[in-house]
């Protein structure tokens, strides 16, 4: 099933500048996996914005909360998730 | 370039059925084949509401504000539109 | 999968009377059966609105979504979606 | 009677490991307690957030509010209230 | 338990003139009702909007909603409602 | 003359706990003071949240100015004031 | 005393444009009588929209209600109050 | 001297297709006249909306009001409007 | 030219009490100063918050923002600036 | 391709003074830079607020990104992008 999710990231000023560093890279490490997996369809940045938009396909709703709250920069986003299914002028075969 | 669109329809209680399913109609036929020229990338439905979330593939903002004035639900319809770029966790290639 | 729903109803002042009791009749109706399918799990009254807050147990977004616009006041109503899991605190058995 | 409590939990970044550790556990202990007590009907994570949405069945408002400001993580949360009361079209036999 | 009401009258410009006077007539005899029932404990005029604060003190939320929805402008207001208890400063006695 | 003040505190979570006991001591006294001379006419604390719903008496809107900002919790409080005004279908007499 | 009022006029698109000069001329004339009485202080236009800052000195915030619904175009009105008074920067003398 | 003005049109769905297109005509030529006077600086179109950003440059707000409340459409518009000034980083010569 | 602008101060916590005091008094003595050289025409508190309501006749939108921005209070203000210009209904001679 | 962009500046009230004037040095360097490349079409500084209206005309949305996210203050920066393209009622020659 699909999610459409946007993570804005709200770094602290005053963090570490290493600490951040590592935090990104964990985050780009982790993303990249569940992208080869299949669960994190796409990621996109929102231009102008520390943001990106993602599509999830997931089995279940707690699978996507695991999966992005187990992010590393989690504590530092907001997040808004949507629930999405196939739309009826969707040309698409096998889309959920 | 890549456009994230949301649109929300608003149709008035008092429109015509006849006239609403023939805007639909017709708002159908001409999404259908934008996604068959791969300009209309993506729609999905977004869970309980009158409302899509779409990927636009474009030239330009001018041909995308082009497409989506000339929507039969155009006059109907509350959109927000967002300018995506490559995220540098995706692992995509030839992501624009 | 369990959804948090709040549906919010908004009649037109100058619709029919009689048209406006049908429709609740229907709404009633049918959300009773899906109360008894067990796919509508809760509905309560929110004080003072003419509002409800809902939970659902359905199978995946799209059949959510289906319930939801099949409702003969959808078109009257605005609906918020959350989608729920288990939260570690719980003491609920079987919970998803 | 029934609330509806949707409680969003922010800790400050620079918050101590060890004590934001306590103030969860803290937290948990006193949540399932209530739940065992039936006061604290239900509890549910909402996807992507650091929040839940909640059931509360009390004798009073007063009551409600006595145990939401004792809970640990209160001087952390935003919290908003909804008084609930039985919809027409329930089922369910004992709804307050 | 004491309830605090904020109600917000948006009469449609279009409706009736003898059918507003009627509405708010009713509307004026019901609330003196509640009022000298000591249910309606106070009601207030927010300056310069058609709007009033009220406080009720029901037996339950469902009391409330009972003595919202049968008020005759119900379908032309906009309610918030907030539940309230004492406050550990107040100095009333036998305040709830 | 009536006014409807709602204050919501936000004391910042690493303000000295002995600070912060004796500001909201201090606020008791003044508030149970004010309230003994008739200008703090009513307060309500709002369920499920660190704020209170206040009626003020007071002579001219620079008395009530006057009270609010030598509360001891004033700097860390947000304070929406209405001002009201005698309800056409409130009972009670001489009201202002 | 002093108080602050935004006042947002939306006349309806099918207003009969007899009876809206009618209100306006109406509306006009009260307004300058209340200038000339010295209740309404100061009124200036908020550039590119029609909407007007206003500037009241009444005797108590009823007269205030009083002045406002008795308005014309009240019923097509959004209207902000703010109770002001004295700024301790202010070199104005008498002022209120 | 400069005003950044966000026009956001609303044509209500009833309104007469050749009334509208009346109007649009109008509002074309009252703004290519100003265009043509200087005032009206630069009108952009804003992608996916019925709305546009412009730059007046006038000698006075009363004049951009003047400008404004005079355009064919602006009863069915929505406008913010933004005082501009000089930026210390622009390069432009002669810019106010 | 008459500009409406409204200033809510937000003075962090830990400011260190000698600065605000000095920031204060300083801020007092050029309010003073503009209000004698008849650009601050008025300054008015707005009743239960650390912020005014003020008008000023300027040259230029520039001067204006060369006059905010110079404010010592300025890094710590929350501004919002409306143009203003002649009310058809202002019996004022000479006004803007 | 042009956008418009509302960057407004938050900067931290206890960041070191000289890091600060640093910062702007070089986000005004650069800005001046892109300015002579014709990327950064124009900047003009919003009255009252530490903030401006910038036009960019770039190749893609992902050149906007890289320009925005480079500048030294886009960590203190919250920006709004909006598309645009070419109004019809605009007489310019040669826009896009």
């Amino acid at each position: 099933m699909l999610f459409h999710v946007e993570m804005t990231v709200n770094l602290p000023h005053d963090l570490d500048g290493a600490i951040a560093d590592a935090l990104k890279a964990k985050e780009k490490a982790m993303c990249q996996d569940l992208q080869r997996s299949g669960k994190w369809v796409n990621i996109w940045r929102i231009v102008g914005k520390y943001a990106n938009v993602s599509l999830f396909n997931v089995e279940s709703p707690a699978e996507l909360h695991e999966i992005l709250t187990n992010l590393p920069l989690f504590p530092f986003m907001q997040i808004e998730v949507k629930a999405l299914c196939r739309h009826y002028s969707s040309i698409k075969e096998g889309e959920i």
